[in-house]
């Protein structure tokens, strides 16, 4: 793949540590939510070796939050959500699909309930806040809808609660997954959650005040060289291995969450009120005739920039490869496709292009590990 | 800048033209619409000199249709726009800005009229289709809303119309501008519109058949090389000089349309029903306090990765530039800004700083030529 330089402008949004991640030598971006996000520092699987070791700090701002407040916000964040947050708790993450009316996903934010009456949807790679003004608009809420200054550093890889204390207290590791808490440091308040888009263990602070999050990032550094702190991004080869799937890469509005496997988080059976319950109710219903699924080629390179087919022996479509590296634990390539009924429990193997060469592999459940 | 290339992934899509762009020399890339939009090719500099003389094709896929239709779909269209659509003409195009109910920009699409129930919303960057859904859904409007499979190769330069007329026949140099039409070219039927984002003439191919698209792609620099044609991409020199405004660069959701100069296309006074109405008509009762003026500096070089702010001698504010660049027209900076009222019509210079030293400038109108 060639490589091409990604031109800055007030679009494609910096955030407030790029020079900082830029100075700690990151080499490949992409765009997230009309902003800047690292792909990668050192290499690929430099950077995933050592998040699975040590700590590292991640500029992860491009993960934005959509704020929704007011007299009806509970009732639009239900609308919007097929999981059930009837007894959501303040101080809790809910990682919660968004639907449409025609059943179709639009992000697969975490929603942080901040009040009765104030959410954070911290959203993937969609503009989430016109489906929210679009939907208080036509049912005329009461709801205030905006995107406050809040930019993520996230603090990930096994080290993470160590670092973290060391700044915050002791009182930070008992923090749990999927809750928040606001901390303290050098007399500024944090907003900080156990979470992350890896599965190596750590925190997202959300920062509300620039100039503190620029210090915190200086701190962490600074803290952090005895745990071999760097500077860090959500990792292709982690994120895959561990299944987190990705919005627009995984999975997109023309696929449903049952398709996606989000079926732990459609509660269909709830009394609550939300787009395309009925619609939901009648896929599964009929059930679904594809899937997203792990798959492992027997080679060990594959540059991804758009879906790849993947087909039998007779040249039927077994289904098309959406996210997919090398994965150095399984010394292949590993990936995440949307594989047809026929084959999700084949044990015969598919064949594939890359780079005009035709490999084969198999298909797999998901997570890998 | 730092040179940081950008990593590709089914989520920053490819277009069908990727692979040929490339060829010809793509040497930036933007992402727009979460697909990847060319920026530059032999220089900023040297792309706009060559697409006032010659003809260009630009691969503008990224350009995305929001397509809606239905019994309800006018009405729907009409919803998110502040222009009177009611007088509207299939085969016409129609540069619209949308509102949302606060009375801020969405979006500032050219819709297109198919037909009575039938619509293109040719948008920006930003994801109009979830604010329709979410205004359908919450409106309970009988609508299909889809992004359809739609790469425009936009034609642009003095001799698009020689250019074109070789491919489709001498009929194509009657087409009025903002109007479209079908026309054949080796047995192939494709909706072209004369429009485009510069101001050098030319026209939109809206191509609905991947292979059909490439084969005009090869086919219009074949048949081009007697006009000089080059791959070649919106031009950050030649959009500015013309004022062509940028979603997200010079104007976003926390701007409303008469900040934005679109006075002429919020019609108030008209019968329509169109969201943030009544919050337009008391914002335009109170006057605003801001609006985009052009701006010219005494220096030859800026990047522009954020706004930056300009100042009057006793440090006041005097407004925030929002997109610039070298003019080899004024051979100096040029730039779109956002200029607090009490110095739109001031001749006063004002001071901003690039790359750590102080710079001196002016204010003034729009379009600079």
């Amino acid at each position: 793949m060639k490589k091409i330089p990604i031109i800055k402008s007030r679009r494609l949004r910096s955030t407030p540590y790029t020079d900082r991640i830029e100075s700690n030598g990151v080499s490949g971006y992409t765009v997230y939510n009309h902003m800047l996000l690292p792909v990668s520092f050192k290499s690929l699987e430099s950077d995933y070796q050592h998040l699975k070791k040590f700590v590292q700090v991640w500029d992860v701002a491009a993960e934005r939050q959509v704020e929704i407040s007011g007299k009806d916000s509970a009732k639009l964040v239900q609308l919007m959500t097929c999981r059930d947050l009837s007894k959501s708790k303040i101080g809790k993450c809910y990682y919660s699909p968004l639907i449409d009316d025609k059943g179709f996903l639009v992000n697969d934010p975490i929603i942080n309930k901040l009040a009765e009456d104030k959410w954070w949807l911290s959203i993937a790679d969609s503009d989430v806040i016109f489906f929210a003004k679009g939907l208080a608009a036509g049912n005329k809420f009461e709801v205030d809808i905006k995107e406050p200054n809040v930019n993520i550093l996230a603090v990930q890889g096994p080290l993470s609660d160590d670092l973290m204390a060391k700044l915050f207290g002791e009182e930070i590791k008992q923090l749990k997954f999927f809750n928040f808490k606001y901390f303290d440091f050098k007399g500024k308040k944090y907003f900080i959650a156990r979470s992350g888009w890896s599965k190596q263990g750590g925190f997202e602070v959300y920062v509300e005040d620039n100039a503190a999050g620029q210090d915190l990032f200086d701190y962490l550094f600074e803290l952090g060289k005895e745990f071999n702190v760097r500077a860090g991004c959500p990792n292709l080869i982690e994120r895959i291995e561990s299944a987190l799937l990705s919005y627009g890469s995984d999975f997109d509005n023309r696929d449903n969450p049952f398709e996606a496997n989000f079926d732990k988080f459609v509660n269909l059976d709830s009394e609550v009120n939300f787009l395309g319950k009925e619609r939901l109710k009648k896929i599964k219903q009929v059930g679904i005739k594809r899937k997203l699924m792990g798959i492992k080629i027997n080679h060990n390179k594959i540059d991804m920039y758009c879906e790849k087919t993947l087909f039998d022996d007779n040249n039927n479509i077994v289904g098309y490869v959406r996210s997919a590296t090398y994965s150095p634990t399984f010394n292949q390539v590993i990936g995440i496709a949307m594989i047809n009924k026929p084959y999700w429990y084949s044990k015969d193997q598919f064949k594939i292009e890359i780079d005009e060469k035709i490999f084969v592999g198999t298909v797999c459940d998901l997570p890998f590990i």
